[in-house]
């Protein structure tokens, strides 16, 4: 930023005129980057927006009792209570708002009360007071701080644990100074009272957000990441034209990209998963979420859909080489596999769309059993197949990708099993369909129940399944 | 426990004495289970226990403010901001402690100063003053609240945020009624300093927890869980007698479960990689760590091993399928595959046995050019192999599972290259054998220099490596 001496007065007005304007224009891109990522903050999840608005007007609500006089005479300095208790208490969900401010009353009364009583005991002691006192400090503190290590305990009532030794310090340590300290307690946990039922109150009514439902939601959202995947995948696996390909393959490659790494963020999600599941088991029943709605089996399906996922990113790694010739052999198993991957994708789908509707999904599913099919077609297309041994090695990812397809749609199953379970113990109603499949599934010997909700009728092989209660049965490749 | 009305006198405390008996004895079982589950958290971590103790001198030593009369005068009410803060703000890390420590110094020293500006405003505003105020404490809540959402924000300035919105509602409302507020917010202001002092001289000087090191031997503890399944999967999967598997597999049967499912955590070990990475980032250089150490090279190498045990999680599908009849062809594999095997886990123990000791890995490893001779005789045992139709659905379990030890074999390298990236970018020290191999890498045609800490040189395949630059060469199946 050396100003030239040889610069004379209107070159000098003129620089400071485009340096003036190059800054503002610095700025103005800068203010335009930031609002684009509020606004995109704000699109991705407009209850962010909401939720802070919320917040804003619990504290203000609970300011009101500073303000306006009467209220403050009768509560006097304690009422700045209530505002603490509004900004560390309020959370997005309503599962966290109730977990921290339960925890935190509860934890406060019980402390305070265990306060009280080391100072009337202490108060008996004379000259030991302050050792006790103290001494009571180190040990409950050193015995909650190594509490909250345990698993279940750091689950549930970590918060309340904090806000315990908190209180009973606090007690213990203004106790033995400050007068009227039980008026000051009741003044102190009537402002705690009013601040945690602010939140509550705007937390459950004004646009709740519900932690058992964000779960209940990523469960089936993520169930329909891998279905993506997998229509995805047969297409642009087997390469095959237009023509050849079944029509949902050519429609999945648009989104390609999307669709193909979707699947990663499922991998990471058990930690989120977890933490909602935490938070849902505080919440009150809502909607059609009863109060004892079975949470831990969400964690359950999540975990084998996880694994499913996990397969999912061995086979997306076969994505990535090229297979210059396509062998003859490639050519003749593309058929059931790209049927293996669509009619997976296509079940975990309707998993995921049962789930959602919160029924039950049809006990025998159209396209599990097709999924089987195409396995024994693909078994079938292997036994026909008479190589030598150089294309052997060129035969290779080809079988590795039909062998990880079949653990797929293992995977799938199980999957099947799991949220089947889960509508069992969160009672969903039953669909419509159901009271058919019932009354089919009597014989042992059952024509296939076409579900033509997903369009493209034409492309289902029809099979005939015997014993359809060991699900497994040739679904596996030897 | 309806009494029997016919039992006599005796027969009563008879049952009684046998109720009291089996109560006492519940109760010490109760007891035992506890004190053992408290035992195993203690040992598990002994740096449990220590923390504990940490926490509760932190407290005492700030109670001393209180307890103490001339600093008690001094100080006055404000004193209780002491143990709130010490309270709030140790964590088990030196790094979560500094991070809630500056962030809420910062916070409280900045919304106190916004506070106290606003309370100036509002006092030439007459009636206006309440309705000013509010609006201020309302627009503030919801921006920061909205702030919190920014992932950048949420990592690093969370607990900053709402400090800076706890402190700015309570001077702004406490303010309006409160005279000598100054006064006040530079008492609360020191007081806030010695709790958050206190903790982190206790923190970082009494046996110190460091965030930064617990990822460190995170990522090592990872690459060693992988290392150990992988060297315990060759003899578990083909089965071979002890004579016929080479030693080190005989030897991994033993903890055999422990070994096998080892790896399983690693798959979830994201969330607290990259909590461990943020806190981190807070600490200062200690021991072998620098201030500026490449925290951020830990999360992308421990990516690359969760995507190594995503193929090994696919891997493992294959231990629980019965193979009765072993044909040839998987006798013929058996040994490419196992030698793969042990060879990607030596491999893995190198790199984290280089990494725990921050010394450069030799950036020729023998048992990754061993891994590569290994998969080259994989293929060639393919080649020779000259399967009819009927069993090649036979090999094509083995086949996968040679397909997906060679996609490990890959992982392998790029957990290699990544954990070469960071001892560049943390100039770790180079190990002796380095000077050596540097000077035979000028040649492009080099013998091995054996790696002989491992053990077992005799099982060594003595490769002539051309070209190492392109290190994925001969690597792969076609």
């Amino acid at each position: 930023m050396e100003i030239d001496s040889t610069t004379c007065e209107h070159g000098l007005m003129g620089r400071l005129f485009h340096w003036a304007k190059a800054l503002s224009g610095k700025i103005r891109t800068n203010m335009e980057v930031l609002i684009e990522r509020i606004m995109k903050l704000a699109r991705d999840d407009p209850r962010r927006v909401v939720h802070s608005f919320k917040v804003a007007l619990a504290l203000t609500f609970v300011s009101l009792i500073y303000y306006v006089r009467p209220l403050y005479d009768g509560f006097g300095v304690a009422g700045i209570w209530a505002v603490l208790t509004v900004v560390v208490i309020f959370e997005f969900t309503v599962g966290g708002t109730l977990y921290k401010g339960l925890n935190r009353g509860i934890a406060t009364f019980s402390a305070g009360g265990l306060g009280l009583g080391a100072i009337y005991i202490a108060s008996h002691l004379g000259e030991a007071e302050p050792v006790f006192l103290g001494f009571m400090v180190f040990l409950l503190a050193a015995v909650s701080t190594f509490i909250r290590f345990f698993p279940h305990i750091k689950r549930r009532y970590d918060y309340g644990v904090l806000i315990f030794i908190l209180t009973f310090s606090m007690v213990a340590v203004s106790g033995s100074r400050v007068e009227k300290i039980i008026e000051l307690a009741n003044q102190r946990l009537v402002t705690i009272i009013i601040g945690g039922a602010a939140c509550m109150v705007v937390s459950i009514f004004l646009c709740p957000v519900w932690a058992g439902e964000d779960l209940h939601k990523l469960v089936a959202l993520n169930m329909e990441k891998l279905a993506n995947f997998l229509e995805g995948f047969g297409g642009e696996y087997f390469k095959l034209d237009e023509e050849e390909s079944s029509g949902e393959a050519g429609v999945c490659s648009k989104d390609k990209l999307l669709f193909l790494n979707g699947y990663k963020s499922v991998l990471n999600s058990k930690a989120s998963e977890e933490s909602l599941a935490n938070l849902a088991w505080w919440e009150p029943g809502h909607g059609r979420f009863r109060f004892s709605h079975p949470w831990k089996q969400y964690l359950e399906t999540g975990g084998l859909i996880r694994q499913c996922a996990c397969h999912i990113e061995a086979l997306s790694g076969h994505l990535n080489t090229d297979i210059e010739v396509q062998s003859e052999f490639h050519k003749r198993i593309a058929e059931p596999c790209m049927k293996v991957c669509s009619e997976s994708g296509k079940a975990l789908k309707e998993l995921a769309s049962s789930l959602r509707a919160m029924k039950r999904p049809s006990s025998f599913s159209a396209h599990i059993q097709n999924c089987k099919a195409a396995i024994a077609d693909l078994r079938a297309a292997l036994e026909a197949s008479s190589p030598d041994s150089a294309n052997l090695v060129e035969m290779i990812p080809s079988i590795a990708v039909g062998s990880l397809l079949c653990d797929i749609s293992k995977c799938v199953e199980k999957i099947s099993e799991s949220i089947h379970e889960l509508s069992d113990k969160a009672n969903f109603e039953s669909a419509k369909s159901t009271q058919s499949s019932h009354i089919i599934h009597r014989g042992s010997v059952k024509p296939l129940t076409g579900d033509t909700r997903h369009g493209n009728d034409d492309n289902y092989v029809h099979v005939v399944v015997i014993n359809v209660n060991s699900t497994s049965s040739g679904a596996s490749l030897p």
